[in-house]
């Protein structure tokens, strides 16, 4: 790719971001459009123009999110969203100081020497080298004393990344325990989650069961018990109901719009109760949807029974009457065989994967490593594709292979355009394919929270993308264009890797700006759900119910985002040295970020769960291994300037490695289970257990119940301890 | 080695064996012997000769050894060597149910095929071949379809051990939470050890903020703590009184024995004070003694207040009022960052190392890392010389480096004699040489508790072992005798360490002989303590103190004994299916270390210390290495057997690593942290918690105070809940 290309690509996408951020200061000042601009704030009865901000200048949101505070992130999105902004900040941090001492120094030590035309390994990439290049460390001569330069920059950035870890880590920690260590009530952390209980002996009901088996452990504690049922059926019966509940409102509300001045009465709806309401009797659709329900409500108590009663599984929520107790309970080994009654502290309960609570301990394990086998299947499967797409970057060789494009390509600014976005489309477009299979997957692994799932998916599509994308295209680059030479020397991969990778810079420096002009410029003028929302309710949406699904905003969705910033961190990091001029690119890329998702977090998304920051260990792993990555190539690329003195780097992975294990001693544990001084902070007032135990019943068995028998009975005083021989 | 020297070592140990044996019988029924053949006995103040057994036959031990129970010896001995037992009494039934199937089926195959003359392989071992040899799997034809008949004897070995350690590892989890429930109130079960307290706040001793931690998050349950202090002072000075105390006790038994009837006032003893009662002024013993423990009391009083006010250190001990709390105390975080107020259970008293409870935490990780690698040294350092000792095997060898001792070597019977033992005593001298260096070092670690240092010893000794004599032994072997076809073909170190194993087996043989006969032999008639006593007895004791120390007999120290008995497992599991004749050895060897130490542990060995059981896992593991070390000895050994189905004993050591990963899951937890389970369980009585609290106060701390003012202020409740901000 030549210079001019790259001009192209970074201008078309300069110019698109500004078109969207002018359509969003447009667009987001009509109240019309105020549900899909500030859906959170309205969400919690706030006024959308609330801070004083109501002027209708274009850039107030910057001046909003830059004021806003990390308390203000919390408050409105929750301590996951603001523990992601510390990683952006830590990132921006990193980058920052990176480039403030790299790009003085060392473009001018690149620039004024000229050693790349005497330079062996770099003529392998013939026909690329460029202006850019002309900035990077491959223009120095090989062995030249001016690496050192570079060489004290590679320990610079490794140091920078491994205090500004160091602090995020303690702030999150921190984050993470005033929010446990909050006064309010909250009904996860008075309970704990019992799995692999063994089977019902005899004359005992499971209920019993755990009762007299938690009531010996904790005599004073011990609150009640909530067994675990086989809900699909009532879910599906509860499911059939809220849609007739559903139909109802919006054959109501198109019966309202229908009493017109002419017609006070209104016209009745009506449909057909056959196949897509296309064929069969026409009936009256209100008196025909509140039939339906009449008949489903008595089905509906039938099945609550019957679930209650003859669907227990083998596992439980506990409750405790206070939150030591219950933190306690959560980590402590209760059975002397290990998987029986095994316990983890419960997530909030809208975050409760239910189908999965019942699978037994050992089937856990076996599923866990199906799963990674299927992902690195596909890990390795994805790798065929992304390859030959890196080996077509160039359209010289498009060409080669679909010679009847040729007359395409000899229009100079189609060309252009083609070269600087062809790859980076097939590979955007790849990349969209994969997170809700690889969610899937983690679902089946039967981990009992959703946001445990949303890690380990996160987990899987960083895995993949680093692999696939980065060392895939790198690999793929250097393999179609220097096959020969690794057909002769195979050892030789790693230093072949090095010493192409000045060449892929240039291709991850259109990627990388591809994707933060135009990614956050559709992000920030949420183009698409205004277009679906307004669409929406123009000819679809009858009832508020529908309305509000139609904007409702979802959440952040950090899990799939995470990967991709990392996939940039990865990339900035690793051409920080050997190409400086990448590091402004990083820059923008995330104070892009910060800045359209700080909008995004205070005024639209709203967090789907919360969980106290636990993504942060993996955020920071996930750093680290870029780190290493960095580390490991530029001892690599060292090797391949012919530096003698490149064994110096050998110190800095193992720094890096005793560093996170330092970090997974002193932090970790603490974001894996409870910890007990947290726990025993004072609580505001005195919980109402009968409230946090409701909290916890899922809405198709508590529908329409004021008060439900079958919980009746673990009120009643089990008198005896049991034991346990 | 040939047959007859085989013999030879085989008949003299036997003998060895027999005359220690009678010589055993014929002591142990004399009177005064009895604190040396039934210490353990007379200090529970049994007699020694209880349960009928007052008989003179001398094989009575026998018979009252096969009689006793699991019970008798948990009752006599503690659950520690009650899970020994089971080590012996499971590798005896692997080795019954092995030899049962492959003597009777392997010997004939092997006997009826004379292959080995066409055998290439087996003739790089010249020399050594011999009657013994035709019975293993040399024996057979390279390719020939008899190997079936090894492989499936390989499968049957492989599963016999897996079913029978899956049932023992059940049984030793039953003995263990058996003890741990049982209703005698148990001080450790009443307290963890808190270590890494961080520094003590403004305005706040040591022991308020300890108190104030624990009653914030243990309102109910908290009893009261010990701050861990610098006990070195105050120990010399408690060491010091106690000297003087025996010392006095030893005047007035002289004093007293000198009364006779022609002098009733007696002799009053005198010494000189100077260097070794040699020189400087002559005292009265008696009189001088009593001045100066006058003197030394009150120092000892000073010193223990400024050790309890001033010598506070970052460690103590917390007490619960009752079991489940304090279990649960010790399994869960404390801290928000984990490298503070680090918990774990406490261990008894008696075992605890205090010295190293003030170690910090990372320094704790940092002197295990540097302790491993001094071991690992260790281990490499100690192989060369083992080496040697395995290549002067032969008298060939020697001769031929040593010329000047020809003639010895010309003797007939010499030559014999010296060929058995030559190799197999230098073995035994350096493994005698190394448990307390190991010891040593696992204490640098920053182990707390005594019985895990063991364990840790244990470890180190085991690989030590393993490593040197083991593989050590035969690769030094293989590489004297056939080092130049090494030097050709590097690759092929491992096809050459299966191919020579036949000729290392009957050295091995021969070895295993020796430890069992003479080694038993010794431990049952005890006659080096039996003489030490008596020596003793006669010129050194005069007082009751001194007398019942040169008796005391110790503990029974199998984190020694293990690593010898895994030594033999291992050898034996990996001949067993190549030179079944091995078996029968193995077999002889547990079944006499079984009876010979039940012996021991019912009338001799006092137990210093109970860990319930801890040390299993370990036994637990290091026989599943030992099967995997087999597992693919074996496939190296068909092989090199040219046998085409050699790739169908790949399964089985992965089947042997899931069964350990099943294990770890399933069992392990439970031997790591105590189950609530299993501490809910009723006490016989009310625990005093006073007495709870003393048993950890050290001796040198408690002496001579019935109630002391240090401990008073943490009876005085602390009314405020501190908080943790």
């Amino acid at each position: 790719m030549d210079f001019s290309s790259f001009l192209t690509s970074l201008g078309t996408s300069f110019v698109i971001f500004v078109v969207l951020m002018l359509l969003f200061a447009w667009l987001s000042a009509k109240p019309v459009n105020n549900v899909v601009y500030y859906p959170n704030r309205i969400l919690r009865g706030m006024d959308p123009f609330e801070g004083g901000y109501k002027t209708r200048n274009p850039f107030s949101w910057i001046r909003e999110a830059l004021s806003s505070t990390e308390q203000d992130v919390i408050h409105m999105s929750g301590v996951d969203t603001a523990v992601y902004f510390v990683f952006l900040t830590t990132v921006l941090g990193i980058l920052v100081l990176s480039g403030l001492i790299l790009l003085p120094v060392l473009l001018p030590v690149s620039v004024t020497d000229n050693g790349v035309k005497f330079n062996a390994t770099a003529s392998t990439s013939n026909g690329t080298f460029n202006q850019l290049d002309k900035l990077s460390m491959g223009n120095i001569k090989a062995g030249s004393p001016r690496l050192w330069a570079y060489l004290i920059a590679t320990y610079w950035v490794s140091f920078v990344t491994l205090y500004l870890l160091w602090k995020a880590y303690k702030h999150v920690s921190r984050l993470r325990s005033q929010a446990l260590m909050s006064p309010e009530v909250r009904p996860e952390q008075f309970a704990i989650i019992v799995r692999d209980i063994p089977g019902v002996p005899q004359g005992q009901t499971r209920k019993e069961q755990v009762d007299s088996y938690f009531k010996a452990i904790y005599p004073d504690t011990f609150y009640r018990s909530l067994v675990v049922t086989d809900n699909k059926q009532v879910n599906k019966i509860w499911e059939e109901l809220e849609g007739y509940k559903k139909k109802l409102a919006r054959a109501e509300a198109i019966h309202a719009q229908s009493k017109t001045i002419g017609n006070p009465e209104g016209t009745r709806p009506t449909h057909r109760t056959g196949f897509l309401g296309l064929i069969g009797k026409k009936v009256d659709s209100i008196e025909y949807l509140k039939g339906k329900i009449d008949n489903t409500l008595p089905k509906l108590e039938s099945e609550q029974k019957v679930t209650v009663r003859e669907k227990q599984q083998n596992a439980a929520i506990v409750f405790f009457t206070n939150r030591v107790a219950a933190s306690s309970a959560a980590q402590s080994l209760h059975a002397q065989m290990v998987d029986k009654w095994t316990v983890m502290d419960a997530p909030e309960p809208r975050q409760l994967i239910w189908t999965n609570l019942r699978i037994r301990y050992f089937e856990r394990e076996v599923r866990q490593y199906v799963v990674y086998a299927v992902v690195a299947v596909t890990v390795l499967f994805y790798m065929i594709p992304i390859t030959f797409v890196s080996a077509f970057t160039t359209l010289k060789n498009l060409v080669k292979i679909l010679p009847f494009i040729k007359p395409i390509v000899r229009i100079h600014v189609l060309k252009t355009v083609l070269e600087a976005y062809l790859p980076q489309i097939a590979l955007l477009i790849f990349l969209a394919l994969l997170p809700s299979f690889l969610y899937f997957l983690s679902k089946l692994e039967g981990i009992p929270t959703q946001s445990h799932a949303v890690r380990a998916t996160s987990g899987k599509y960083f895995y993949f993308t680093v692999l696939n994308v980065f060392i895939g295209v790198t690999i793929g680059g250097t393999l179609f264009g220097t096959f020969k030479e690794i057909e002769s020397e195979p050892n030789q991969i790693v230093a072949l890797l090095a010493s192409s990778l000045p060449d892929n810079a240039t291709f991850f420096l259109t990627f990388v700006a591809l994707r933060f002009f135009v990614g956050y410029g559709l992000e920030l003028s949420r183009i698409v759900p205004l277009i679906i929302y307004h669409l929406k309710r123009k000819y679809a949406c009858k009832s508020e119910v529908e309305l509000k699904e139609a904007w409702f905003p979802g959440d952040l969705a950090y899990g799939t985002r995470i990967p991709g910033d990392m996939l940039i961190v990865t990339i900035v990091l690793c051409y920080a040295v050997i190409a400086p001029l990448i590091i402004p690119f990083g820059v923008l890329y995330f104070g892009l970020a910060w800045l359209v998702l700080r909008n995004q977090a205070l005024k639209v998304y709203v967090p789907s769960y919360e969980s106290y920051g636990r993504m942060w260990p993996h955020m920071h792993n996930r750093i680290l291994a870029s780190l290493l990555l960095y580390q490991v190539t530029m001892f690599g690329y060292f090797g391949v300037q012919k530096f003698i003195y490149t064994p110096l780097l050998i110190p800095l992975p193992i720094i890096s490695l005793v560093f996170g294990f330092v970090c997974a001693k002193k932090f970790y544990p603490a974001f894996h289970r409870p910890a007990l001084e947290v726990s025993a902070h004072h609580l505001k007032e005195v919980p109402n257990m009968e409230l946090i135990f409701r909290a916890f019943v899922p809405p198709s068995l508590s529908y329409d119940k004021s008060d439900d028998d079958q919980f009746e009975d673990a009120l009643s005083q089990i008198s005896r301890t049991t034991s346990f021989a």
